[in-house]
C-alpha cells in the first residue's frame, strides 16, 4: 500500500513505562492519526520492554529486547509491514548508536534532544543524514508551538525593524533538592556526566532556549560568555547558568537557564526586540504572542485566529479560545515529520517552511553550544566563538 | 481477544471533513492510544463520508453511507472485529436517532452535547441507558479539565466552608455578525431552530456553563429567571442571555452566556464562593485554579503538581509547567469512557469518581435547563423550577 | 488674593482618625497641591475632632466641634481666609444636613457617595444646586481613573459600533463574616439601615458599578430586575445582589455586586461590547484598558502613552509604565472639582469634558437606582423603571 | 513651633515646569500632608524658576534665582520659618553642589538618584553626612513599594531558605529612537556624558535594579562582569547592558537593563530564589508579591492585607484591593524621611526598619556600581570587584 494511503509506521527505542518522555512522544505521534506505533525496544531490560509493549497493545512479535534486534528484524520485514522510522527517546548517551544504525538501514529517524553525547557524534550523524537523504527530526518541542512560528514570521517580516536585542530565559525549580541521591530516575541520569554529557542544565534546557532564540530571531549565535554553576552541593553537573550572547548582525542577547529556581515550573520565555517593537512569548501562556510597539498599544495575538500567519494557522487544530498545549506542539513536530517522510518516500514536494521541524543541523548546533558554554565557563567567562 | 488486551473500537456518526467537532472527537479519542477508530458514517452525503473515511485511512468496507447502515452491519460483524461504541457528532436534531439505535443494538454511546433535541427525547434515552446498562458519555468537555476536577474536590472537601454564591459566564464573540447569512456551516445550523432546537446560545454554550456550575459546586440548579435576547437582527434563535439561578442549599448564582460579545473568544469562567474562600477557573488559563481565602493570600494551583487531588492528577499527562489544553480535556472524557467500557464489558470495578465523565443524566438536566430558560424568558423572567 | 493665585480651601465634615474614607479624601485633595485643608469638624465627638485636627497640623481655632458651627463660623470669616468648599465624608444619613447648609451659605460641596439617605433628599439637593449655581462633586471614584475615561471615549467614538451588551461586576469579600457584631466601625454603619439607608451592598458598591456602566457606555439605565440577598445570618441589609438591566438604546446588561465573595478584594470590572469590539477594565489592573476586536488582535492600552485620548492624558501625572492607583483617581476628582470651583468663582470657562467629575445628578440617579433595586427584589424580581 | 506640631518644610532645587521628576517629588512630598513646600530655586533660568514657583502658589520672596541664593537666604530666616530640608531634582552633574552646601548649612537633604556624578563626589558626601549627622535621603523609589518591603522581609525571615539566585531586569523602550537629536529634554541630558556621567542606561536605571536586588536579597554585590552597549547610532552613552553578578554568600545573579527594548514601558522586575522557594515582584503589577514554593502552590500576596509584615502595612494607605502606585512609593520615601527629620530634630527614636528609606551609603554603592560596570565593559567583560 502506498505510504499516502496508510499511517506512517513508528518504532520506538526507549520509553518504558516509568520514563516521562517516551509517553509524550507516543501521545504526540498518535494525536493526529497520521502515525502508528508498530514496534519498539522500550528498555534495556527485556522484561520491561515487553510489559511496556503489551500495555500499548502491540503484538508480541514486534516487541523487541534490544534496539539492535529491532532495527535488524524490522529491516527484514516486507515493505508493506515494517516500520518507516525510529523514534529514539533514551538518555543522551544512547542516542547515537540507534540513530546511526537506523540511518544505515534506511530508516528515517526522530531523536529527542539534545542530539547526542559529543560534538563528534553530532558531526557524524549530520554527515550520515546528508549522505542517506533520509528524514531526520529532533524534538526541540518549543519551536512546534504555533505562536512561536508566528513570532518567527513577525520578526522575518521586518515589521519590528532590524533586530536589536534578544532575551531568553528558562527557569525551572525541580532540581532544587538533590533528587539524584534518591531514586528519581529523571534526576539521576540528567545529573550524571556518563549519561547526560558535559553539561546538566545547559544541555537539558539551555539548548532549548538557545534553539528558540535562534529560531525566532532568525539569527545564529556567533559567540558567548558563560557562567555555569553547580548550586546544589555534591551535584556533578551544572544546574544553573547565565550566558551573554552575540548573534549575527551585531545583536546581543542574554540566556538564563536554571533548574534550582525553587517554585518555578517550566517557564521558558523569549523576547526579541527590533527598532520599532518586540515580540514576547511565555510558555505558561503558550497560546498568546505579545507584539509590543514603540508608538501604539501592545497587541495580544492568540492561536486560532484568522489574522495569523499561514505557519501559525497550519500548526493549530482548534478554533480561537480553545487552548492547545505541550502535546500539541510536540504533535506538530511529529505530524510535520510524517509529512516530510511521506514526501520523501513518494517523491512529492513539501512546504517545509509552513510544516517545519528541527533537524540534525539544529542538533549539531546545540552540541556545539553546550561544548562552548562549558569551556567558556571553565575559563572564567571567556568569550568564545560557537 | 479480551477487550483489555486491545484498543476499544469506535465508530463515528457525523464529523465529515468540513465539520469542526468531528476532528476534535477523533483527536481526543486517539491521544491516549486506548481507542481505535474502526468505522464511520461521516456525512449524510455518502461521497463526503467516503472521502472522510479515506483521509482517515479506514478500509473501504468500514466506511458507511448512513448511520443506520453502520449500526446494522457492524452489529453483524464478529465480536472480535466490530465496533464497541458509537460516537455521535452530528447537529443536535440528529443525536437521538443513532443514539437510540446504537443502544438497542448493544453498542455503548458517546454523544456531543447538548444531548438531543427535546426533553422527551432526553427522557427516552435516559430510560434506555438505564434499561440496557450500556455506557453512555456526553462531551461536556470542560468537566474534563484537571483543574475543574480540582475545583470540585476543593468545594467538596469543605475547606471553603458552605457554598454561598456561584458565578458562571461564557462570553463568545463569533456570532457578532450574521454569519448564517453567508455559508458558514457552524453558524448556519446553530442558529436554525430546526437543527439546533429551542435555543441557540443557551443550548450551545449556556448548557456548558450550567453543567460546570453544578459540577464544581456539587449543587443542582433548582430554579431560574432568564432573559434571552436575539441581538443580531433577523437571527432566529437567542444569541445572548443572562440567567439568575437558585441552587440547592439556598445558594444563588448568575449565569451569563453570549455569542455577540465581539472580541471574546471562548472565555468560560466559573467562580464558587464559600464562607471562607472561593475557587476560580478561567478557560483561557486552563491549567490554573485560583483558590482565594478570606484571611490569607490567594493560591495559584497548577496542573501536574504533587499537591493536587487524585482526580486532578489522574487526568493530566505531563509534568507541571507543561500546559495541556482543550484536546486533553476532551481526551480525558474519552479515556475515562473507554475505561468504563472496558470495566462494563469485563465486569471489573471502576473508580468512576477519579475517572468520571458526563453521562445521560447530565444530558437530561441540560435539556430541561434549556427548556425552562426559554420558557422563563418568554414569560418576562418568571422564576421557574428546573 | 484671587482664587487663581492661591490654593482652593477645603473644610471637612467627618473623617476622624479611625475612619477610612476621611484620610482618602484628604490625601486625594492634597496630592496635586491645588487644595489646602483649612478647617474641619471631624467627628460628632468634639474631643476626637480636636485630636484629628491637631494631627493634621490645623490651628486650634479652625477645628470645630460640629459641622453647624463650622459652616456658621467660616461663613463669617473674611473672603481671603474662609474655606471655599465643604467635603462631607460622614456615613450616608449625615450627608444631607451639612450639604444643604453649606449650599445655603454659599459654599461649594464635595460629598462621598451615595449622595444621601433618600430619593427625596437627593431631589432637594439637586434643586438647591441648580438654584445656587454652586459646584457640587460626588466621589464616584472609579470614573476618575484615566483608563475609564479612555473607555468612555472609545465607546463614544463609535469605533466599537453600536453598543450591545454591558457587564459590570463588583465582588468584595470583606463582609463574609458578621463583622458588625464585633466593633468594626466600617461594617457597623454600612449594615445599619439607620445610617446606611435602604440597602447595604447595592447602596455601598452597587451604585459605583451602576455609575460606571452608565459612564462608560454613555447610556442610562432605564429599568431593572433585582435579586438582593442577605447571605450572612442576622445581617440587616443586603450583602449581595444581582441585577438584570436595560439601558437606553435597547441594550441589556448584568450588574453583580457582592460583599460576601470570600477572598475577593475590590474587583470592580466593567465590560461594554459593541458590534465590532469591546472594552474591558479591571480595577485590579487599573492602568490598563483592554480593547478587543472581532477581527484583529486585542489591544492593551496603558496610561501615560501618547496614543491615548485627551481626557485620559489629562488625568494622569506620570509617564507610561509608572502605575497610578486609587488615590490618583480620587485626586482627579478633587483636582477637576477645584478647577471647576476656580472657574465658577472667577467666571472663567472650563473644559468640563476633559476635566469632568460626578455631580449631584449622578447622585440622584444613584439614589433612584438603590430605591428601585430594593423594590424590585422585594417584589420577586419584578421589572421596574428607574 | 515644635517640628512635631507643624509640617516639615521643603525647599526644592530644580524641577521647573517642563521637567518630569520635579513634579513627582512635589506630589510625593504633598500626598501625606507631612511636608510643605516653602521655597525653591526651580531652574537655572530665573524667569522659569519664578513661573514655576508662582504656579505652585509660593510667595514671591521664597522663589529664588539660584540654589546658592536659596540656601544662603533660607539659612538666615528665623527657625520658625526657614526650610528644614532641600530636595535636589536636577540632572546628575548638579547634585553635588547644592547637596554639599545644604549639609554645610545644616539642612537635611533629599536627592534624586543617582547620588551624584563621580565616586569621589559620593565619598565626600558620605563623609559629610556622617560628620553633620543630618538626614540624607535618596529616591531609589522602588524600595518604597510596600510589596518590595514584604519581599525583603520574606527573604530575611529565612522562610525561603538560603538565597541562591537573583535575577533583576529593567527593560524600557523610550530611547529606541535618537530622541536626543530632537528637543526631548529628558533624552538630551540622560545621553550626555557631561550631565549624566560615565553611563547612560546603567546609571539611569541599572542603579535602580542593582539597588533593588541588594535591598530585597539583603546581600551586597561583590563583583561583576558587564557588557554595555550603544545600540542607537551616534548615541554617546550606553543605552543597553547586561551584567553578571556575584553577591555575598556565594550567590550569583543577572542584571539586565535596557532603554531600547521598543514597546517596553518601565518593567522593572526582581526575582530572588532560595532553597525552598522564591519571591517575584513586577513593577507593572506593583501591589502584588508572588511567593513561589517548591512543594506547594504559589501565593499571591497583595497590599493592604492583614497577613503582611509590619513594614509592608506601614507603607500603605488604603485597604486591600485599592491599588497604590509610583507616587505612593515615592511618597513613602518622603514620609519616612520626614519622620526621620522630626526624630533627628526632636531627639526622638525612630523605627528606621519599618520606615526606612535609601540614604547616602546606597548612593555611594550605586556610584561604585556604575564605575565598575563601565570599566568591566571596557575591558571585555572582565570580572571586577565592586
Amino acid at each position: 500500500m502506498n505510504i499516502n494511503q496508510r499511517k506512517v509506521r513508528m518504532g520506538m527505542v526507549g520509553g518504558s513505562k516509568d520514563a516521562f518522555i517516551g509517553a509524550v512522544h507516543r501521545n504526540a505521534a498518535a494525536l493526529d492519526q497520521e502515525i502508528e506505533l508498530v514496534c519498539g525496544a522500550f528498555s534495556s531490560n527485556p522484561e520491561k520492554s515487553k510489559e511496556t509493549g503489551q500495555s500499548l497493545y502491540l503484538p508480541e512479535e514486534r516487541i523487541y529486547a534490544t534496539w539492535e534486534e529491532m532495527i535488524t528484524k524490522e529491516s527484514k520485514l516486507p515493505e508493506g509491514e515494517r516500520m518507516d522510522f525510529v523514534a529514539i527517546v533514551t538518555p543522551n548517551h544512547l542516542h547515537f548508536g540507534p540513530a546511526k544504525k537506523a540511518l544505515e538501514n534506511g530508516f528515517h529517524v526522530m531523536v529527542d534532544k539534545p542530539l547526542c553525547f559529543t560534538v563528534e557524534e553530532a558531526e557524524e550523524l549530520n554527515e550520515l543524514v546528508e549522505k542517506t537523504g533520509l528524514v531526520f527530526g529532533l524534538t526541540h518541542t518549543y519551536s512546534g508551538y504555533p505562536m512561536i512560528k508566528e513570532a518567527r514570521e513577525y520578526v522575518a517580516s521586518g515589521k519590528l525593524g532590524k533586530v536589536r536585542k534578544i532575551y531568553v530565559e528558562y527557569p525551572q525549580g525541580w532540581l532544587s533538592q538533590p533528587l539524584e541521591a534518591s531514586d528519581n530516575k529523571q534526576a539521576s541520569w540528567r545529573t550524571d556526566p556518563g549519561r547526560s554529557g558535559k553539561s546538566g542544565c545547559i544541555g537539558d534546557i539551555g539548548t532549548h532556549a538557545a534553539h528558540l532564540a535562534e529560531y525566532v530571531s532568525g539569527l545564529p549565535i556567533t559567540s558567548l560568555s558563560a557562567q555555569l554553576n553547580i548550586v546544589v552541593p555534591n551535584r556533578r553537573l551544572d544546574d544553573d547558568g547565565a550566558i551573554l550572547l552575540k548573534f549575527g548582525g551585531d545583536v546581543t542577547g542574554v540566556l538564563m537557564a536554571t533548574q534550582i529556581a525553587a517554585g518555578e515550573e517550566n517557564n521558558l520565555k523569549v523576547r526579541v526586540y527590533g527598532e520599532k517593537g518586540g515580540v514576547e512569548w511565555n510558555h505558561a501562556d503558550a497560546n498568546t504572542l505579545w507584539v509590543k510597539w514603540l508608538d501604539k498599544p501592545a497587541e495580544k495575538l492568540r492561536t486560532g485566529n484568522d489574522y495569523l500567519s499561514k505557519a501559525a494557522k497550519a500548526n493549530t487544530r482548534v478554533p480561537a479560545g480553545h487552548p492547545e498545549g505541550y502535546l500539541e506542539a510536540f504533535a506538530n513536530i511529529y505530524r510535520n515529520f510524517a509529512m516530510a517522510v511521506r514526501a520523501q518516500v513518494s517523491g512529492n514536494s513539501f512546504d517545509d517552511h509552513t510544516y517545519d521541524f528541527p533537524g540534525v543541523e539544529d542538533g549539531l548546533m546545540g552540541m556545539k553550544f553546550i561544548d562552548r558554554a562549558v569551556e567558556s565557563s571553565n575559563e572564567g567567562g571567556k568569550w568564545l566563538e560557537v
